[in-house]
């Protein structure tokens, strides 16, 4: 055996065992999200403390250090794929070993609480049994910059951003959301003063529970989705979690006086999975066997969720279906009255479930306001208060409480900052990347009919394949044949919009 | 620090990583079960062995032997919870130590693919995709028998039945039986001759699957189930888990044409649930922390569901809510009919669905079975043939297919050969503990008023807070009073069937 097979070989087992802790730690989390009852922490703590000590020995260790720079400096000697695998696990590697062990296990075990904290805490609307620790979370967050980047090469908030989209910087995001902020307010601001909005009555009326099931088993076909390797479970926050590519979780939630709630659950979660489903096989349990970034994935998920879900072609496709599995509901609906129902645009309180013209200005807000957190410049205290205030400004909405404000979101208090702005990216990045799959396949005709496959069938060779071989941005060059810009998002909305609303 | 003490310490820290070990598998069974895409034993695969290795290496390591053999020695020394741990521990290893690593893991594999493969053998009607597994498990367990009892002190199959109910033997169950059959066969063969069934139409009619849900967490407030601490999921097949008193978790499944059919589902396992919510807060985390065996959580189940669930008392306190959550559906129904409906005794195929009285005879044919098959009297290729003969001879039907056959239940995949047996025991258990509780408590005006805070309590003093401070044996006779006897069942059954049938 060469010296070079000898360490693929302990690569491969670094994968193995890597891959078993993200498998035990999303399957508790997984739990933990679905199913485990409100006050249940206690023996979760245990296991997430044990896994948190095993991971980062494992990882965190001599010999894997050594193994990695070994691997590294022979990169020209290695398949693709190893050199690509070493990249990103040296990467990974770096980061971990700058967080001291103790502090590393107990970030983990802190957050593991705090979200079990934030959920009581939106339900009971009580900021204040949150903040402490969301404080806390805040304060590691600033000490993992100062270890991440100790020469402050970058600036602090980019530090995180390079955990979720590899290469984005807040520069780059303040000069994409000028431009949206651009396109979608003045959008905004003519929908309120025509003062006309669709009749959305009739998507209120009671849908059965069961119904809905069949609904979401219907959509997954449609989408093509394999139901031997792809589930959906119920969840107060739909959201997509796999394990491996054999093993996608999707989950939405069901409200029987609202429908179509649940509908573009299914449709984004259901994007999500297709990913992770169509990631390369050779890449299984590897460090490369999952989407590219969360802008990316984010990409996908909107994409099927607005761009395929709530066209024209789609919604005329669906509505039949409708007919069948919700009698009555919507017999008296016309073609049209239907499209422009599930693209009614308003501005409210729930990000989830923001339409999508104001999706934006969400994220904007949310943006503004971590970013502040991170440069100082705000503090934990003062969220609630800024919260209130910019959704006045940017929405001209008034927040009753915090459940339905600052609380909304898991994100926080799970440690997730710099996440945020990667919805709104995704939501660029894939009228961009549509743009370009028109020219190889024709996405009317498929939404019309809705078949799908030749749609994912172009994502699979063009996106999903590669998983992480190769970082975001040049992945998004690569299969778009060009830069990315907020151009042709906001063309998308503004034709679309303006159409809907006779603007 | 002295010697003794720092054995306990050590002690506590063997108890905490046994706790990870259990916590983690569960969390990989109860996703398998309720959640994972059917085809998903892949990733699971990889997590089980590793989990399976650790186990084995922390547990069957020379230190911990060493450590329980020193533990057990200076028994008299310790605190009696203390010396009840290292009693317990100390014969799981000497089981565990007793089988080959390498054998031990590979079981734990084959157990978890051999579930999977049991699910779509159920659903396809395919007995033979499920054989090969079933071989290799029955293999398995008879060397375990070996391993476990090499001078052959036991007979084998008392070797298994150790595992479940500890002390008891295959000559006690032969003598349980033929007395239970010498009550039920009769009153069997007396309802089928005077030819008269209760109308159970009413049943039957459509229950939206909301309002079942609403009637879900009504019955567990009827029970007294802590929310915060126990949490109800869907599934194939109910059933109850516990990682620790702290998280308990329920499942059941709901039919749009059978109401009841969950009704009794969520009264079975909030029995189970409340053993484990309600067992000692000095256990938790502890190898003590839990019901104390198979046959005694099983007498607490059946207990809340039949002698509680299906008492007149409890069925006339109920009525009005099922009233109220399925207007329509039981507007007509007397009292007495709806005690008798949900009392109907009928032979029929399907064990969890069968009624209280005939119940016994589908756990006999099973023990029979694996009796047989543990004895190398049959084999697993005769299962699906006997099977239908025995349900022919004890209940007079005839089995159409395996999936409602021989397939039907996931124990034997499970390895689980010495379980069946506990389930009718179980019942009777319950019925002589119910004889000596109401010295104690009114159980009539309990479940007349649906006042079940009387009754529960009686349960934590008498017998959940034990946990397993006591082998299942001692345990029952220090509660009830008096050694165990299959009289007191024979005596509820005979009496409450003769009423309903007017014989």
């Amino acid at each position: 055996m060469t010296e070079t097979t000898e360490l693929i070989n302990q690569l491969d087992e670094l994968e193995r065992s890597l891959y078993v802790f993200h498998h035990l730690s999303s399957q508790v989390e997984l739990d933990a999200m679905t199913a485990a009852p409100i006050d249940s922490a206690a023996g979760r703590s245990v296991v997430t403390e044990y896994l948190s000590k095993e991971r980062y020995a494992a990882f965190a260790s001599e010999k894997t250090g050594k193994l990695l720079s070994d691997l590294v400096e022979r990169k020209a000697e290695l398949p693709e794929k190893t050199a690509r695998q070493a990249e990103v696990l040296k990467r990974d590697y770096d980061r971990m070993k700058a967080v001291p062990q103790e502090e590393y296990v107990q970030y983990d075990i802190l957050v593991s609480e705090a979200q079990n904290v934030w959920l009581k805490a939106k339900l009971n609307n009580d900021y204040a049994s949150f903040s402490p620790y969301l404080k806390k979370i805040v304060e590691s967050q600033l000490r993992f910059i100062e270890y991440w980047d100790p020469d402050h090469k970058q600036k602090p908030y980019d530090v995180l951003l390079n955990e979720y989209e590899y290469g984005l910087t807040a520069d780059m995001l303040d000069k994409f959301f000028d431009e949206v902020k651009q396109t979608v307010v003045p959008l905004v601001h003519a929908i309120t003063e025509k003062g006309w909005q669709p009749d959305t009555e009739f998507l209120n009326k009671y849908a059965p529970l069961e119904k809905q099931r069949e609904l979401s088993d219907y959509l997954m076909d449609v989408l093509t989705l394999d139901r031997a390797h792809c589930s959906i479970a119920e969840t107060e926050h739909p959201f997509t979690l796999e394990f491996n590519k054999d093993d996608v979780r999707i989950s939405t939630h069901y409200h029987t006086d609202s429908v179509m709630s649940s509908f573009y659950s299914v449709m984004h979660e259901g994007g999500h999975a297709l990913y992770e489903l169509h990631t390369g096989d050779e890449l299984r349990f590897t460090s490369l066997a999952s989407g590219a970034s969360s802008g990316i994935h984010e990409s996908i998920s909107r994409f099927f969720e607005n761009i395929i879900g709530r066209s024209k072609g789609f919604c005329d496709f669906i509505l039949p279906k409708m007919n069948e599995l919700f009698p009555g509901q919507f017999e008296s609906v016309t073609e049209k009255a239907f499209y422009q129902a599930v693209n009614t645009a308003r501005p409210s309180l729930i990000r989830t479930e923001a339409d999508e013209l104001t999706y934006c200005l969400h994220i904007m807000l949310r943006y503004e306001m971590e970013k502040a957190l991170i440069n100082r410049e705000i503090s934990v205290d003062d969220l609630p208060r800024i919260w209130n205030e910019k959704m006045k400004e940017y929405l001209g909405v008034d927040v009753p409480n915090d459940t339905k404000g600052v609380l909304q979101d898991m994100h926080w208090g799970g440690g997730m900052f710099g996440y945020f702005p990667t919805y709104a990216l995704g939501n660029a990045y894939g009228a961009q990347m549509c743009e370009r799959m028109k020219r190889d396949v024709d996405v009317e005709r498929c939404c019309a009919e809705g078949d799908l496959k030749p749609v994912v069938s172009w994502l699979t060779d063009h996106v999903f394949r590669y998983g992480c071989l190769l970082d975001p941005i040049p992945l998004f060059n690569q299969y778009c044949g060009a830069e990315f810009t907020a151009k042709p998002y906001c063309r998308y909305l503004k034709e679309k919009y303006s159409e809907i609303y006779g603007l």
